[in-house]
């Protein structure tokens, strides 16, 4: 019962007040797929470069993540440079050079087109909507991540794809440019009406607000101490949330909320390291444990 | 077991998208004690000026607030006014007219003395300390609030009476700069060798985040569709927050966390209308029935 994710896998220049890393992994779709192979198996489309070889490739080794989709094309990886301040919320872009990541056209191998779920990383949504098309049957769920460059920039196409979908994941400032209202609770509701019936606003270190038909659940996030690189936070809680949900196989109120902890505390520990760093080294036990004290620390009893 | 509030009495006049009022009841012990009379009585210390006159005193009337604290002086009350654009986030100062509150020396009547619990609202530190030193018996705990104001232009006094204080109340920016530190799990610990042992970090709609030697609690804002007026909202939090404290008896954690719970839920009520309008107007089912959707929308059960 595989989990598609179509997205981005890169190579990161990261400078935070914490230290800079060079050239190392990154991408939505690594994000992601490291953090919701935790619970399911995830099945990978990406493009990668002739610089993307058998040490990148093999931080997915040994995880129930299936690579056979990722197309390795002449000319270099994408390939990102950003720094953070002091407010780590906050990330600018240095470079931005999106080399073979320019000519991505998503081709999903025969046996990832019939996935039962489906994420949509944020790529083009002429690009999404083709995944969505390639699929020979009808995803359980199908989520979708964006931005305000495909808001603001290709909006009928993004509306085409968002009719086919369940699950959104936004920003703040995503959900208001997307609805036009500044208030969430409205803007969920204008969403409904574009098709997701699920909404997730991302808040970074604010936590999320997850809106379902049933309600809504504000989940704060962890409070840390070191947080040393954000980079692929947001990426990696939509791995914990997705694949919790798909490992649980439905979308009832009590799933959601526990999935939308799984997916903050994966993303509590992303941080914490450059990169994709911590999640390589995450053990059960750390996971579990943190879950614990999350659970008792938003416990009222 | 009285909790005793000294602060601004003011007159407001607020401009919202949502509207305008004029020359309504404000000032930060004014949404205090409406807030906090729910769960306990309260003893006001306040100045007003010549302008204000039964109607201001009769919002208060049929509480357990006692008024016998609140002097009048020759001149005119405390005078804000403010506007919101579409981030209520943000409130814009367009006048401040301190009026007979640029005189206040807080003198407390003899029967305020012994109160056992103290809010120190958000004036001169120099001030707050001096109410500390007029009190008979040390309260069993004493809370605070201050502003950027004054932790850059009377950091010495601040720093003097924060080391009687047990509970701070301030929001993330004022925690940031009072510490020097921008990650707030920092803050709380360099807090602490400040004086107060309980820690409350104020964020607007993000909620708040309480922070206790026993741990951290994170809570969420209550999603609301129509806010009016989010003038005030900080101290109706810390009213309800000690209001409902002074009541149990206790800080520990189980109870802060419940007095968290109580002050969101009380501040959101009062962002549904402007200044005061609906603490005034709120009744105990529409309190409970919001404590008990709230309790449910955080449960994981």
């Amino acid at each position: 019962m595989s989990l598609l994710v179509v997205g981005s896998v890169a190579f990161d220049d990261l400078e935070t007040p914490s230290g800079r890393r060079d050239h190392i992994l990154g991408g939505s779709a690594s994000h992601f797929s490291l953090s919701a192979s935790r619970f399911n198996p995830v099945q990978v489309v990406a493009v990668v470069g002739e610089d993307f070889g058998p040490e990148e490739f093999g931080v997915f080794a040994g995880r129930p993540i299936d690579l056979s989709g990722i197309r390795k094309m002449p000319g270099l990886s994408f390939h990102w440079k950003g720094q953070y301040g002091d407010d780590l919320n906050e990330a600018k872009t240095l470079e931005t050079h999106l080399n073979v990541f320019a000519g991505f056209k998503p081709d999903l191998p025969p046996t990832f087109r019939e996935a039962p779920y489906l994420f949509l990383g944020n790529i083009d949504p002429v690009l999404q909507l083709d995944v969505v098309r390639q699929m020979k049957t009808r995803p359980r769920w199908t989520a979708l991540d964006t931005m305000n460059f495909w808001i603001d920039g290709a909006r009928p196409a993004l509306m085409e794809v968002l009719k086919e979908i369940d699950i959104l994941l936004v920003n703040e400032a995503e959900a208001r440019s997307l609805t036009g209202e500044r208030n969430l609770v409205k803007a969920y509701e204008r969403i409904r009406t574009f098709g997701p019936r699920i909404l997730v606003v991302k808040r970074g270190e604010y936590g999320m607000l997850l809106f379902t038909p049933e309600g809504a659940f504000p989940a704060p996030a962890f409070p840390l101490a070191d947080v040393q690189d954000p980079t692929g936070a947001g990426d990696t809680f939509a791995g914990g949330f997705l694949g919790y949900l798909a490992q649980a196989g439905t979308l009832d109120l009590p799933v959601l909320k526990r999935a939308a902890l799984a997916g903050t505390v994966m993303a509590s520990f992303a941080v914490q390291a450059f990169g994709t760093e911590r999640l390589q080294s995450l053990q059960d036990a750390d996971y579990q444990a943190r879950v614990d004290a999350f659970t008792r620390m938003i416990s009222l009893a």
